[in-house]
């Protein structure tokens, strides 16, 4: 059995795990205040061109998201999302249960657009008993969304303009951002993710390291005191340096953009095959996601080989499944995969 | 420059970086759902004689603390803590962040004691309007404490009876429990810990893990929907295989106790040079931590070569240090110490 | 200038304010413990032929709907309400605030069905990752809802089925339960109320009284520490007395039901008035709001002499309006705004 | 029997029963949007001798106080206290609610002073893993204090002197200001007050009022949104013009210093006529509480006319007791206690 479930059935990088080997009887400091994790920030912010941007190290995705959103918003305000943004849908009420109502924007594609946000802010501007309902003070924005959709440089730098023009941030999750990045279809950089939002985060967990996201803090407006924030919500790593050499090692070589490149070429190598059967897609593959439509008959042989994710029931017959794939995915498995496919499709 | 700072300032135990290593392309699933959470987990169930109790790694200390505490409590409900208690010190308010009141009982030796705790609870239930104030219903202890000391068999049984008596549990926080567990003044077994506690932790981090924190849970009341809590506040890790791996391999012959061992055992060597120059201490050693109380201008000297915590300032020319030993603590080390010690008494 | 905007435009009915200075020198207990609220209680209870339910007096209907809410769940839970539902539209988060989503079914009537929650009830348990949701563990709704319609008893009974086949809680918000009871379309009792929810509210802010709420606890199961909730958010009133004056009042000699009577009936003779002249309703009249889609240009000339509240934009030159009746209504002054109409379409 | 027990015994003096029957059916806008809080604030601003301060009324004293420092204090931070301080003993851990701890000074008088204060400041930032803990952002006293006294200009005067060099706000719950400032022992006046504090509020619910406080915020810093606060709270009372009518009464004509100089001079009676018979007191009575220390055997005499309040044991024979006046007490009634207690003592 071979598993396209998700990014993260593997370890990590073999050039993370030579790292942590390497200085595994090193003594350093704890909490983020040691060399490696020094030298990671420094790399980072080469790569960002930006030397004044704050950088966190945090353990997980979700406890990122739930400590930068209640960092940055007061507490009567919420964070605007689209309706299937990983925040609104998959954190089991994370932001809620810091205090914050999530403001949904319906969505299919996982993107949501200036025209809506702004009516959303007009909505609440236009209404003389606002303070009756939450105040829209932030929006979260996935790149990659949900979905494997991208945006475009020319959409994010709309969405940027649209926030400053409201005085609010843009908090970009960037859970897979490299595979956003090294998609062909991309044309941002991640200096314009640095320049164009407020808050972002470069994530690590589904990116080839054992775990960890690097937050970037670029508005000085939200950098004060951040650690408390980190700490009272019990994010801050004893060993912080496990988070810095991972990081380090990452932003070394352009490692971190060579690992989402061979994911999304996997991504790509796989669309390619199962287009070819004239197979149906929910969307287009663009990063390392791939939503291919098969009767249901067909994945129950499929799922004797492989593990897939059943996404959504798309018709009686047939299912939506996703194929997810990653630094780690083994190229001989995707050809196996396509090989069965064409065997059973005959 | 050696450390004695603090217990987390190395990686991994190598058996653990090695497990590690071994097993870091195999795939498995997310979440702690994977193979090596459940030997883990069943090893740990055999160590604690204890078939029924529910298991969680979590990755961090105050995490767990935040998690087990505000999953067990009623939303007007506090918890009772030693003054000293690390959620009440050292955890930035990350209790009151989930709303509930840390209700303090003084101490000077990190404990706290069922006479001290019952009158607490008499002074609420005597109270009429008791309603006006938070109602305690959870005594909170660690061991060893903050300042080193362990529990005693009996007073361990005395407490939990209490607890009993007045229907609310008891938490113990074991971030350094194997250090309780090995010391030569303990009569306590982990299979004591599970029986007379309602829900505690077996610490990782600084028993030698990279990270990691075992949740368990004996008290049926509290098992229900765990992994809910534990998602809502961003603990659920995505390669949950991470703190299996590690747990698994710390309750494979007996490691994890062997390395606690090792650690008391530089502690006794470290406090006995010591002892033998007659500086005094401020508790007696007895797990991990030793507490010197040496002359201002000592300390000066001995910053040159090592680093200690200075823990609190004792009379104008003497102030009290701490030396923390670890499964990592290098013996030469140790007799460098008390060598240069003795010189500069000479 | 005569106000329809809402049904809180005055202070209290007559009975209320002489009850009030009938006794305002006695000397009474705090905090609801005083014998009027015992009163109070009692006849309530009486009307609900239901003599082992808790009532609390609060203070207002926000506060309400929050503490009943936050002490129902467990923190990892949410609440199911419609869209439109009060929780999820005006009250700033309030819910959120106390760290639960609110789960929403979308509606055009203000109501939520069986069929619905089922379906969002199946949705979470069939997810075999459900702990990274919000687990659904209560339905909100209001009689009559935020857009005047009314449950049936046969709606009703089909809900409190469903719940109670999920094993989740019906709370009913009856802000304005007088007007959903006497409507001459209704065919459900105050004792039908008590029996099919667990937890309800009996508005008073909205009925005739100067503020105040009475909220009652049928199921056992949250009566328990409920007082501590009421104080934690600041909803113990210091002179208790005043909510059960005023509830002992408004359930001495049906007063309640009669104060509810007149704002229905005020709202026919409007709905009536209007649709003789052939203007369209967003949605028939069954209680205490009234909504005609009038020209704007009407619109302009009826606000020389009314207030109305502007609900929704219709077409281009057409909005919804709202006229809100209460037990304070003047019938002059309902002749008056008819009349006015009459001349403006003539 | 007649109590003092409390201040909150009866419902509201003469002038404010009049103010809302005479009011009672005339239209007012919501929400404290009318023309009667408009003229309270006004009037209470020219009292302020401060134009441009913010001032909301809200229904009771702990939801003003958590609403006010929720408000001002950032989710990290904490907010300094006696230990006496009703936010630390009788809210129901109404602060910690909201997400923040109160950090304690042991206080017996009820006062804490700017040396206490500084030192805890300085222990705070003189940590250099100060993120670990709380951090200290605001003061809060109440004026009169727990135990009945009073804060003198200079002490007020350094603690806002302390507070500004630390750039934290000072929080004065007023909930018996008036009992303060007409204490024949004060030297402050409501300016000084307004001038020397950030944040503070004028007390309604034990000065005479049926219920409500006026919070004022003079500092700018935390006067935007202040609205959404108190909504997501539920204080925002829908007929505010309940609160608008009664303090613009309180403050027409002096009114609101004269009830509260009554309270007191009835308090330097009872205080003067046991002083008479040589009891002992807990503390000199300087407002409206007396605290005379009595024989177990004569408080149970006295109970049987008289109800007080047993405030705490002194020793095995005698127990402190609480005597409470207000703007109701009846001097009549205050003479027969002091007659009972001259028979009792013969």
């Amino acid at each position: 059995m071979y598993s396209f479930l998700n990014d993260y059935s593997e370890g990590a990088c073999k050039e993370i795990m030579q790292a942590l080997n390497d200085t595994n009887l090193e003594q350093t400091s704890g909490y983020g205040t040691d060399e490696y994790s020094d030298l990671a920030r420094a790399s980072i912010r080469k790569h960002l061109e930006n030397a004044d941007c704050d950088i966190h190290f945090l353990g997980a995705g979700t406890l990122t998201n739930l400590i930068a959103i209640s960092a940055v918003l007061r507490t009567y305000q919420g964070v605007i999302s689209a309706s299937s943004g990983h925040i609104n849908t998959h954190e089991s009420g994370a932001i809620e249960a810091t205090g914050h109502k999530v403001l949904t924007i319906p969505s299919t594609d996982g993107k949501i657009y200036p025209k809506e946000i702004n009516a959303l802010m007009n909505h609440h501007y236009d209404d003389s008993n606002r303070e009756h309902t939450v105040q829209p003070a932030m929006v979260y924005i996935s790149n990659p969304t949900e979905v494997g959709t991208i945006y475009s440089k020319s959409e994010l730098t709309e969405l940027s303009a649209l926030c400053k023009k409201w005085d609010i941030p843009l908090f970009i999750d960037g859970a897979r951002l490299g595979c956003a990045l090294t998609s062909k279809f991309n044309d941002v950089t991640l200096k314009d993710i640095a320049k164009l939002s407020d808050v972002f985060y470069i994530g690590g967990t589904k990116m080839g390291a054992l775990f960890g996201e690097a937050l970037v803090i670029t508005n000085p407006k939200y950098k004060k005191d951040f650690r408390y924030h980190i700490k009272q919500h019990g994010g801050m790593v004893a060993k912080g340096r496990l988070l810095g050499i991972q990081f380090n090692t990452l932003f070394t070589d352009n490692l971190y953009m060579k690992l989402a490149t061979h994911a999304n070429e996997m991504a790509q190598k796989l669309a390619s095959g199962i287009k070819e059967l004239n197979f149906p897609f929910l969307t287009d593959t663009v990063s390392n996601q791939v939503f291919p439509i098969f009767p249901i008959t067909l994945i129950e042989k499929l799922n004797e080989k492989f593990v897939v994710a059943l996404w959504e029931h798309h018709t009686e017959t047939t299912d939506v499944v996703r194929l997810c794939t990653s630094w780690a995915t083994d190229e001989n498995q995707v050809d196996n995969f396509l090989d069965l496919l064409r065997n059973l499709v005959r």
